[in-house]
């Protein structure tokens, strides 16, 4: 698990007056890729290694607006992993209101420079130990 | 149901050569602003009456990467509507490369200046009508 | 020149309940892109024979807010053209409230895969007689 | 003076494989908020104050790519201030890469919830003062 801290820019609110919903997809992202920095095997190290790891899915429910200025933890866990798929889940929790505004999960793949599906088994095992291991966490707490 | 064409554009690229993930949320939105003009009732109408229509939720399934230039076909059509709660679904058909992008679901409530929940059938009637008409299209279509 | 539409998008908006300034860089873009495929040349043709046109700098006076909804034209004319430097102007024309919105320059260079600066009238003379065709008619507008 | 930090994202890349020039004009905007921050009158504090603060116009030259994951570090000042106009100017440093990536202005004039142009001397005094002391330190650092 590993949170991500995030401020609510001006530039992110709508009309609404509350940050628009499709920035969240973005915060995921940057999370994920704090998250893999965090982990000690960055995504750009990824991609110098021609892994990619495209989104082939997500959902998220808005629980509560976030508002320009708010400070949102993103907190990131690896909930499915097998090597050749992975689900990442996020809670967004405003610390600015104590309140949880979202929670959302994205589904990965990992795939070579010709676009084809690989195993991080045998492709980039240094971070599949790390991924398994945060899965592992993940179980674990589920358990206790 | 109702098809809004949309242009990818070069700034909605990222460095993977695709539409970044994120612009298909804003690409649900603007279909669905779309879709209510469509319907005679456009999304600028309902806030003159004090009425906004946050999103609840989303799930979006990534099928095919889009390009830059590529022109896709956002079908959308109300899958679910109660007055209170409404789903509405998006087929993201390229029609540049004769290939479904991606498939989504949206979920929407209605709320007054307050923030209160309403019933669309009591708030604005003439809206309810129609979005009533377009569920009642999309359940005969399935049972066809 | 060339008059590119757009509409206002929502999630364009901000908490000041207007379009956020960042967005008319990203139609400066839209109807740069939409403007060469007018002139019979498109920006993925010239990627395709492994040139780009970044963006070396800009300017925006902004005038009048734009708001959800509004129809803006973006009139696009040649304003500088060499084969190696190229200025492009824009008006921001709201057609909704019959009204110039803002007005907008960028400069632009033409570079090869190695990043190298290239003169068009070399390597893309097809591109390079149309700009140059525009920019005449720019000079002789001015004159008349 | 004030330097803000920003890692550029992934998402704000694009198919050049850079960062897109229009997230520059947000990095500023993010830049200017932070600087208010710092001089201890906040921009949403204006707001409760219903005093918004537009951006007028902009320029930006930009000098030198920034690559996904490089930390940038935007330095403000305030190079005019008379109560009624601004102009703040910003230095993107890329700190990963040792060099200059873009320089450029901003304008802002300021106005109440009529959108009718304010001094600020008056109707926010404690913040004018602020920025009239960045302005002076400004301008003394020209003279050295």
């Amino acid at each position: 698990m590993y949170a991500y801290k995030r401020k609510a820019q001006y530039h992110e609110t709508d009309k609404m007056g509350i940050i628009h919903h499709s920035n969240y997809i973005k915060w995921m992202e940057e999370a994920r890729v704090e998250y893999m920095d965090f982990l000690g095997y960055g995504y750009d190290k990824a991609e110098e290694n021609h892994i990619a790891s495209p989104v082939a899915g997500l959902s998220i429910d808005y629980k509560k607006p976030v508002h320009f200025n708010d400070i949102v933890e993103v907190r990131v866990s690896v909930t499915r992993y097998s090597g050749v798929v992975q689900e990442v889940s996020y809670e967004f929790y405003n610390t600015t209101r104590d309140e949880l505004s979202a929670v959302a999960t994205s589904k990965h793949c990992y795939i070579n420079d010709q676009g084809r599906v690989v195993n991080l088994k045998k492709v980039l095992p240094e971070l599949d130990a790390k991924f398994a291991a945060e899965f592992a966490e993940y179980k674990a707490s589920q358990e206790s």
